[in-house]
């Protein structure tokens, strides 16, 4: 078997998932109308590792929606320090892929036994995430077997998406969720372009991956995609921490890599890139504007161009471990399932 | 000049600068308390770059206190989105030590003008983020010239303990608070063991740099000053989110830098440290046991142990920047104010 053929494959089914869930979108809206509170809508959100990026994207897209301030949770005041946090009329929802990361199950528990409306993100509807929830969204992403989660990462982004539309107003349109399916499947028809920026890393010890906003929580996913798969020392930033302090780090040998999509925090990527060849340090972009390194195709709103810039993230962890001669399915050592209990 | 004199000078003035904000903590309790709103307190914090750091923590602390889902801003929302979010009966508290990164006092603005009660923490009473809040909270930590942040750090990680104290119960005593400038001060007098650190890390590229809980946040600003003073590409990390996934990068040439004091997070920095020997790897410590390369006295509590921890960050990142021949007190094309808009 070539290496990495599990993940490919499994990124392979992303069109079919995400094609579902949009198809069932009317199911969820009103799922979750059904056990919202009364507003002002008060939500927290609890997740760790992959799930925790879905989760900083939802942050986003949520305060988009309900005009409040959302807060992430910090399991460890539950689980480590008891803080008896009161989460009377919050909305908590929490993101698991397999839906049995101990620490989440525990802290989702607490939340619910302390008041909050609950809702799971999960990938199994018999998961314990999703037997404590009031309502569990699953994701019907079928079984995930490669160690580099894909497929439940952009199935996620998705149920996050959808969830923010559940309660307000979002930056996109109907027409625009229909898109995205055959947008991803143009990515995926297109995975040339990884080779060459995976040979451009090379051998690198460390990188940076930058972009801001929605696409934040993209740079947060590559960054961890490239850890898991390649053990490149990726590390993710907002382009707005990076100029102040991090920037320090660049040099010629540095790789960076950019994501940044038609919007406003664009001109915040374009930026960057520039202090960043003034340093001598170059940038490789995920993008969609003509002449990116990893294209994405134009016209999808900012927010829900988080989905195929994954895989062009995706794309390029794999095109970078087979460059290094690893096998992205099995990283050494590295299991499914968190076990911070 | 010895490199890195001014970082140096400012670092042995956090002895002072600590006994005064905590001689004037009466003041403080009195002021933060006049503004509060009834319960229950909704909390949001407001910052970038290294005073993020210092929010970061004042998240963990507050959320103790006020035993509410407390936010973290994203302030690319309001200044880049247009989100219109309702502050109204929301207590909104921003940190900049200059108080004139462009954006956070946009977004402060933005938060009071929608219905925020506004406290505002930093080293400038007369900047303008000062002169927009209800309550302006001053470090008096006197002008800082070194671009790394050290001083006005570690005022700002007092203030938000004492923020928290003003607000509810904290882990820690009026007796705790007294013995942090002397258990600073004792720090500071042995800056010995911060070259053998530093030789240990030598030139390597990239490190990883692991807590948990309180002193997750000083992970993130030992990070910080690494990148800045040293170029080293050093990433921040929970230890729960590390051993799934990103743990892949360790080997036995990547330095690890834990951070750990007795408390309920100190078994998972254990094990963790554990899991990285069984890698091959190797983990260089900043705690309160025995043996530990960077050592912090003793008997403080975890909450509070924050502060000594920084300090003992500091040491090493002035320590490296000399090993490596490079001013920390300047470091290339840095300046000190975050200029994004």
């Amino acid at each position: 078997m070539t290496s990495g053929s599990v993940m490919a494959a499994e990124m392979a089914e992303q069109p079919a998932v995400l094609s579902r869930l949009i198809s069932q979108c009317d199911d969820l809206f009103a799922g979750v109308r059904a056990i919202l509170p009364s507003p002002p809508l008060r939500v927290v959100v609890l997740a760790r590792g992959s799930s925790d990026h879905a989760a900083i994207y939802g942050r986003y897209v949520l305060e988009h929606a309900t005009r409040t301030p959302i807060a992430l949770a910090a399991p460890s005041l539950h689980t480590r320090y008891g803080v008896e946090t009161d989460y009377r009329g919050y909305v908590a929802i929490a993101a698991s892929q397999s839906g049995r990361t101990p620490e989440i199950v525990t802290a989702f528990d607490y939340m619910r036994s302390n008041g909050a409306i609950a809702i799971a993100v999960t990938n199994d509807g018999d998961s314990p995430l999703a037997q404590s929830a009031d309502l569990a969204l699953t994701l019907g992403a079928g079984p995930e077997r490669a160690i580099p989660a894909t497929k439940t990462f952009t199935a996620q982004l998705a149920v996050f998406a959808l969830l923010a539309e559940a309660m307000g107003p979002v930056p996109w349109s109907e027409t625009d969720w229909e898109s995205i399916p055959r947008v991803v499947e143009a990515v995926l028809a297109d995975p040339a372009p990884a080779a060459p920026v995976a040979a451009a890393i090379g051998d690198a010890r460390a990188a940076v991956v930058l972009a801001r906003g929605f696409l934040f929580s993209v740079a947060l996913e590559a960054a961890l995609k490239l850890k898991e798969t390649t053990s490149l020392l990726a590390w993710a930033d907002s382009t707005a921490d990076f100029r102040h302090g991090p920037i320090a780090v660049v040099d010629s040998e540095l790789p960076v890599l950019s994501l940044s999509a038609a919007g406003p925090c664009a001109a915040d990527v374009a930026e960057i890139t520039d202090d960043i060849s003034a340093r001598g340090g170059h940038v490789l972009s995920i993008a969609d504007t003509p002449g990116a390194d990893l294209p994405i195709p134009p016209g999808v709103p900012e927010a829900l161009a988080t989905i195929p810039a994954t895989v062009r993230a995706q794309q390029l962890a794999l095109a970078l471990a087979r460059h290094r001669g690893l096998d992205p399915d099995t990283p050494a050592g590295l299991s499914k399932i968190t076990a911070t209990a």
